[in-house]
């Protein structure tokens, strides 16, 4: 199974947006084990749409189209499917009633009625995220003989709408056409407070000992996320899902054992779902004092569903004279320890918590209080214990902002893992 | 000049790098007039480089190929050029030089010596900031005359190398062996608070004028940016650029004309910025009350560089007791229009603010207060007046959470440019 990915849209080309979706949805197909040798880009123009479908149906088995099902005039990747498949567009009943009830009474603009249209043929992949439904187009075979098929997908550009009918739909799809059962599993292992080339260097050997064993490990690095350690491993035949996992779960303990507790979480876990969980199993609440974050920490939490449970609020204390009334800073610099150190105590007197979690720092781009660009001091207070950290982040106002932020849930963890510990043993 | 993009390396299509290249390709030919009407990816794969490149030459004038000239085994990209020339590789006596000079006396290794050849007939583009040099490739047309060429550019992978190639040598040669001097500009206007189908419908009429013009219209939309109105215009000749800024300057007046204060910002100004030079003119300060947005509202206005000389601070009250005690919110349901009213003018009194916008409601996964998943209620307190607007946001947690963020400060953009507009007139 041979499967094409094709972003359409004249953003891309003109480099307005990078397309990122292409590589996710290749991601996705190398993980479920089907092959991907060609993805391309084209503008919003009918006969160069239809063109790069024919070219690409002409090499693989499938094609996925990302782009051009929106309500507007340069949508047209339903009508560019049509007549690649030589037929003309129905519109569905189904659809017309979705839309009308999205609308709430409201009339429905003119435009939208297009997305309830469909090639002849096709049916529609639902959408829970979003508003623009995708298709499957069955289309036959040129080269085909009888019964021969080949299938063209048209899913949404917007990311998180793609993501949905890509990994809920497609790959499961194209999966069940292919007929393999080789499969190919990944595992995530979520690393926090250690730079990426210090988790390589510490990961090196188990790298040689795998070399040749269809199991291997990469690295990626992100800033809100961490580094992640990916394992992937390729099986197949009867037992190929159990077998992966149990290969997954052995390397698992491997990767532990060198890394420790610097393994934080596993695929998804976010650092903030980790914290919730902790706080969640202690029974503590939370609050937060956020200078130079500006609200960042507190968003992460509570992106974390039932996040009320165990997080009290915060305080963005960004002028000086909040930070000194409501927290009982002194006098004297706001981008230091002390500062850090009653701002914990402050915002968790404040808001009736058990912890206190404090930031104050230079984003930038000027720096304050004569401390340069990127010092941020965190401050923890949970009663018996306090601490602060001070650190000289490098980047930009964005990125010394979101490493701050990843830094101090990171050191909370680590608190609550102390913690929990003394008190279980 | 129709110059196509080919991006080379199976890490592109398994989606472990994204290929942010061939977008700032794509922006830097633009930005020259020269078109690109198709891009690509493809893997370290001799066969499918060969018949990509010849897809390409097919349709376009020229070809720029990006990665594949490294040492290693899996870059084959001046092999498959020869190919496609229909010649050998020769090694240049003036790059084996250089390679000597690199190493320094140490032994080259023996992997780099590749690095030294070039398809007959072909010349190199050197690098100052790599290692790897660029390649220029004359190819016969095949369905041209005598003495009619096209040509493929060979650029590294390294986005730094890869830029200082295309800019500094392609583009100019492509403008020099187009003899046109066309440019093609573009312009953003950015409109909040209303969907993109409704916007597409008001700008409909001006589609329709401008068709045949050279100038065109496109929708992007995402939730945090909003809808962003794309103007790209076309021009050449000697005054190209001048002509260009008249043209889009005439088409954003007629296109504020249709959307009124919708329109809220250019290019890059995001939501944030433009309120938070609002806030700047007008002398004012800003305190932001957040429940289900957790702190979004105050990152987002303190991702903006100054923002200590408008934003007072925030408060996350996400426990009901944090809202009553500090804010004043009465018993009772804390999803509420009264509770949105209350925390505004609470938040502004609380930090000392002139104006207090805040943010209520359910993000889910549950409903909350007898109020289904998607109620929001956003307040403004900005004495003497006060405001509350009722929202039904569709969505997930995260969606909901966004797009409340990005109306609560909409709402604040518009009372803010009426209050001026009264205080000015």
């Amino acid at each position: 199974m041979d499967c094409e990915v094709l972003a359409i849209g004249t953003e891309l080309l003109l480099g307005q947006v990078v397309d990122s979706n292409s590589a996710w949805i290749g991601q996705q197909l190398a993980l479920a084990g089907i092959s991907s040798h060609y993805q391309a880009k084209v503008g919003d123009n009918h006969d160069r749409i239809v063109a790069a479908l024919r070219g690409a149906l002409g090499r693989a088995d499938a094609v996925v189209c990302c782009g051009g099902l929106g309500p507007t005039q340069d949508d047209i990747t339903r009508e560019a499917i049509a007549e690649v498949m030589g037929v003309g567009l129905r519109r569905d009943p189904e659809v017309e009633a979705a839309l009308r009830e999205r609308f709430r009474g409201r009339d429905v603009p003119a435009m939208n009625w297009k997305q309830a249209d469909v090639p002849e043929g096709a049916s529609f992949i639902t959408a829970s995220v979003g508003t623009a439904p995708g298709l499957v187009c069955p289309v036959k075979d040129p080269a085909g003989g009888p019964g021969k098929e080949k299938v063209v997908y048209a899913v949404p550009g917007v990311p998180a709408e793609m993501r949905e009918m890509v990994g809920g739909f497609v790959v499961p799809d194209l999966v069940r056409r292919s007929g393999d059962h080789a499969t190919i599993r990944s595992r995530f292992l979520r690393v926090w407070g250690v730079p990426e080339s210090r988790v390589a260097e510490i990961v090196a050997p188990r790298l040689s000992e795998l070399e040749g064993t269809g199991t291997t490990i990469a690295f990626l690095a992100n800033v809100a996320e961490g580094v992640r350690v990916r394992v992937t491993t390729r099986t197949s035949g009867p037992s190929a899902e159990a077998e992966a996992e149990r290969t997954l779960d052995k390397e698992e303990a491997e990767l532990r054992a060198l890394l420790g507790d610097a393994v934080g979480g596993i695929d998804d876990e976010s650092l903030e779902v980790v914290v919730a969980s902790l706080l969640g199993e202690a029974g503590l609440r939370l609050a937060v004092a956020e200078s130079l974050t500006g609200g960042l920490v507190g968003a992460r939490l509570t992106s974390v569903p039932g996040a009320s449970g165990w997080f009290a609020g915060g305080l963005v204390s960004y002028g000086s004279d909040v930070k000194r009334e409501l927290l009982g800073v002194d006098e004297g610099p706001v981008v230091s320890e002390d500062a850090a150190r009653r701002m914990a105590a402050g915002v968790a007197r404040l808001l009736g918590a058990d912890i206190g979690l404090s930031l104050t720092g230079v984003a930038g781009p000027e720096p304050q209080d004569g401390q340069p660009v990127g010092t941020v001091f965190v401050g923890l207070s949970w009663p018996p214990s306090a601490a602060v950290e001070a650190l000289r982040l490098s980047g930009d106002r964005q990125l010394v902002r979101e490493r701050a932020a990843t830094y101090a849930l990171d050191l909370l963890r680590h608190m609550l893992l102390e913690r929990t510990a003394t008190r279980t043993s």
